[in-house]
């Protein structure tokens, strides 16, 4: 229903990975090629780590393509690690409150994708959402609420923990309810050290996901591109879909799968949704 | 923390109502003279009954004052029932799905005022929402859940009866939770053709409510104010602060108290809040 | 770089034709098939002639397609007349201002297409405005440009004439900076009781306009389509794409052309560009 | 009409100038005390030089008091140099382009207060300003005029004298035009290294202007203020109304002068328009 973009590296201008690239989130927003909407112009966000480390979050209601704050911020904003969001919502009011990145403390999510007939779902999963958690909710989306899921089953302390127990007890619920595929999803979340990268869905047939080869690899078969001799072998992107047109320069996340972006050696991961 | 109006009778120009007296609601929406706050620019909302009966509601998150479509739609729309609400938040999200009026099938709900420490008790009051009603709340205040819980407990059937019960059941969680006070509300409802309005507040302090006076009764007081020829003896105005200035146009509405604008002679009865 | 549609005819809600035909003009602010870019996005606009006979004008900056004031008012104004139109931006700032209709007293003015190079005779053109419509302009289009200057020569008076006068004068200074194809239109205005609609570029390839065929003969060919028994044989559509897709319901207006919906027997008729 | 704020000095957070003081500006935004207007809800902009020297402007068209984005941008966006402007119109269209500070280049403007009759003056204004400026001009707004105005005059070779003449400009022209007091001001502009400011009015009745002690000064008057020992004697701020109640801490910026801050010490001149 969206597309979204994790950006990890060396401290870039939001620009350079926004709006420069070929087929860029900005011009996803408008013709998006792997989407299952073409037009994703129902609202935006990015957030970004700031110099002291705390996440900020910009977001609006309009499009991302036309909207000139977004232009000033990524003029002007450079970060080591930012998420950004363009949606396509389904019915959901429209609003900043139902726009990606949801923050909870240091933490920032988004989320591509869907709870199936999550009406018939939703007083239940409020239910299990802590209550020491539950007003933070501020909007209406089914991503936020598996973000308050995630932080009830323990996203602070165990990221990829966490995020199955939700998955699983989302499932637990559809299937409750006669959902045969509750869920469909790719989710980016963050500390502001790690991201932790998500594809998933009941079906087995989840939204596209990619994530961008090592840069010293790039840098071998495309000694020619500026770009890759400016940041760091670390630097790392995920994307809903690629950016540009580069050869070899990005892999498909598989099926039931999560990497983790983070100081040193990054990893990939089999994902299960697990019972909670 | 807001201010509203509610109108029945002869089919009028919005624009009669809400932009023409001399302390109108959109002037109050910069200078309110007995609200807790002077400025009411946190979103605004109007509701009127179309000529098929039905309401449509307007709503946007600037202020009233500025707004062009609101201009617009007062200068060109009739209507022998509305109401209008301009907004004043204490830190909920300035957003459409918050702003009054809220409708449900027939009926429009506003408020002025607020459950105290509403945080402390928005769950519990979630839970006690018709699982059926449950999706139809799409925003995140106090008076959006009141209309709710109202719709709960039978509104559609009995309003005062619902209305008691819910200030009932606010009363009693709130008391639970340690609020001494926990309900403060004036409110209007309506089905299109009744429109029922209360004031009450746990604590005997009820923001301020008025209704106009009869106006076969303002004729022979002002037998030259032109306006009080065109309209009905049926016509009747509530609104939080009298509008213009004419003498003994205005009555305020008693503490714990409810009217009923009805074909026929109006009516006021004792409110009191009742366990549910 | 714009989709817009003219109703006039049998008072309908605008819901009738704005939403529910099966290509509809919210569906083309997604969905475009005939226009420059698929997606109109970018702020939309409608006016409708009131009860009073005066036009009111409700616009924003959001995409249609997810404003729900918009499907408010569709849901429940009708009118015999009136415009709309969604917006692509191809750099101009997406306000209310920058959106059509434009509105001058009786008049409603709505433009498809665009000066080329505008930029550099926005100043020439400001100067060609008379001083005493100057502070009218509110926007930076091409488009609000062309309808003061329309205005200028004498639209009120003989409209076809002084549409003539203001392409004229653009062709004219067009040339003059060296622009070889300074106009692409396809214009629609109306003073409430007639509607034009204009069709022509500098270098006779227009963008598409299409007008409903009669009532009558379109009653004789689809005798079980509920809509026509509903509708007077005076009901037209002008449109920039077909809606819905009833075989024989539509017919592309040549190119440098214009017609005249008007009670009584429309026409159509030769445009030609004239000095001015 | 509106109050603006501009901050040089020891870079900071935004937020410790636009939000933490006492009457801070977002404060003003409801409740200014000084302004002719309590309320400046209609719209709002703030400009800030970041880390590679160019100038980022947010501006969005709610009041300032609800907007979450600048509080986000506050919260953690450092600069050495920043303007901040809130809106009252009196009339013009709320929109993004008619938001202060207004920017050219290197180059941010602001200003409080108006032309007097401008619609009689704004098409000759229009045409004084350089043709290959004219197309900058993205609003409506006599603030935006004055810049580019100022900027035809060679605001950015001579500031003070390209001020005075833009001044002395519009004198002429009202004058011309039977228009007593044309021109009543205070306008903030900076290249990003100094900042001018200039308090006049044809009546000799400015609008209130403070600029802010030395810090060396107020650190000897308030030894305890934390604050003061964490900026530099070069940080100075120059407001519509003194911000938070430190005695001695705020001096009026005489009638018919500017004052310039610059590295090294700052300068104040007496201000008189000239012809041009």
């Amino acid at each position: 229903m969206c597309r979204w973009l994790a950006y990890s590296g060396t401290p870039l201008l939001l620009d350079t990975i926004l709006y420069k690239p070929a087929h860029s989130l900005i011009d996803q927003s408008l013709h998006s090629k792997l989407g299952v909407e073409t037009t994703n112009g129902d609202g935006f966000g990015v957030g970004w780590y700031a110099a002291n480390g705390t996440p900020a979050v910009l977001r609006d209601v309009g499009p991302a393509w036309n909207n000139r704050n977004l232009r000033e911020i990524a003029d002007h904003v450079q970060s080591p690690l930012f998420f950004a969001h363009i949606r396509a919502s389904t019915g959901t009011a429209v609003q900043q409150t139902n726009c990606h990145p949801f923050r909870h403390g240091r933490w920032l999510w988004m989320h591509n994708g869907s709870i199936a007939d999550f009406h018939l779902m939703r007083r239940e999963l409020f239910l299990l959402v802590d209550p020491q958690l539950f007003n933070g909710i501020e909007g209406t989306t089914d991503s936020e609420m598996m973000f308050y899921l995630a932080l009830t089953f323990g996203l602070e302390q165990d990221p990829p923990g966490a995020v199955a127990r939700m998955a699983g007890t989302v499932e637990r619920i559809g299937h409750e309810k006669g959902v045969e595929f509750p869920l469909q999803m790719t989710v980016a979340v963050t500390d502001g050290v790690r991201v932790w990268a998500f594809r998933y869905s009941s079906k087995g047939e989840s939204r596209s996901l990619f994530y961008s080869s090592r840069v010293d690899t790039l840098r071998t078969l495309h000694p020619d591109v500026e770009f890759l001799q400016e940041v760091s072998d670390e630097t790392r992107l995920i994307v809903s879909e690629p950016l540009g047109d580069l050869p070899g320069a990005w892999n498909e996340v598989p099926e039931s799968s999560y990497g983790v972006v983070q100081p040193g050696a990054d990893e990939m991961f089999t994902f299960s949704p697990q019972a909670a």
